[in-house]
């Protein structure tokens, strides 16, 4: 079943708020949702105060060129790694200079990738001085179903951080 | 009135089926779309063999710190202009190294930004040797309709100058 626009807007509000609450700014780096969350939060009225911007770093160039991940690590873990979606925070962190950080890669098309599944997706968030958390998924269903769980998936992973922080 | 997700989504397949048949590849700087774009272009099946990666450069920062434009530019022509969207262009450019960008920079929200008012876009892409394209729009409705207007629009020039290319 795919999850209602509202549903994923009401959770991008949320994480917006609790950002703008605690002064903390927010940055996205996006392989497999493709810009779907930078779009959700950007649809979020005073957006601006807290999101400084994302990536999304679909090819394995992008996340080399506007990120810096290390080319060996995509070659040795494979782009859609626990390894990768640390380097995509740490790049952020360098280029953004944010507070948070939300990164994501995967396989939300229909093409396995790498030997991995379609559906397998890993979501990390990088928040101040704690070590980052990620977390392997697998989804279901369409494209878009999978996009957006994987963004629902995103922001909760946030909210629940920003409690502890 | 809201463009219909189904137009936009269309004119994004054939971006993806217009690029794939010439052998071109596509890349975005998206401010005031926030990701849209690229959400749209990557919802495409095969998108990823011509889309390469994009950049949500929403904040000042986030322009010059992922897509290298100078703060000079921005300070003297503001955020929002033809400058900072050619400036984009050429980020797109040295750090995707696409044949085709876009570069989207405007005001969406509902406050005027560099006493610029709300509803206006420059919308530019870059097509190989030619000179950039740079349009300057004036959009009516609310964030979501300001949003699809330029997407649609961005689309559209894209289509245009690939005719000529």
């Amino acid at each position: 079943m795919q999850i209602a626009t509202k549903e994923l807007q009401t959770l991008a509000a949320s994480v917006v708020f609790e950002c703008k609450l605690k002064k903390y700014t927010l940055s996205c780096a996006e392989s497999a949702t493709g810009g779907f969350a930078s779009h959700l939060i950007t649809n979020v009225p005073g957006s601006s105060q807290v999101f400084v911007g994302g990536v999304v770093c679909y090819s394995a160039f992008a996340k080399q060129h506007t990120l810096d991940v290390d080319f060996d690590t995509i070659t040795e873990f494979g782009a859609i790694s626990k390894e990768t979606t640390k380097a995509l925070l740490e790049g952020l962190k360098e280029k953004m200079g944010t507070d948070i950080g939300i990164a994501i890669t995967g396989i939300a098309g229909s093409i396995p990738i790498e030997g991995k599944p379609r559906g397998l997706m890993y979501v990390g968030v990088s928040t101040l001085d704690l070590d980052p958390f990620i977390e392997e998924c697998h989804f279901e269903g369409s494209r878009q179903e999978i996009k957006r769980q994987t963004a629902k998936k995103a922001f909760e992973m946030v909210l629940r951080h920003l409690e502890r922080i």
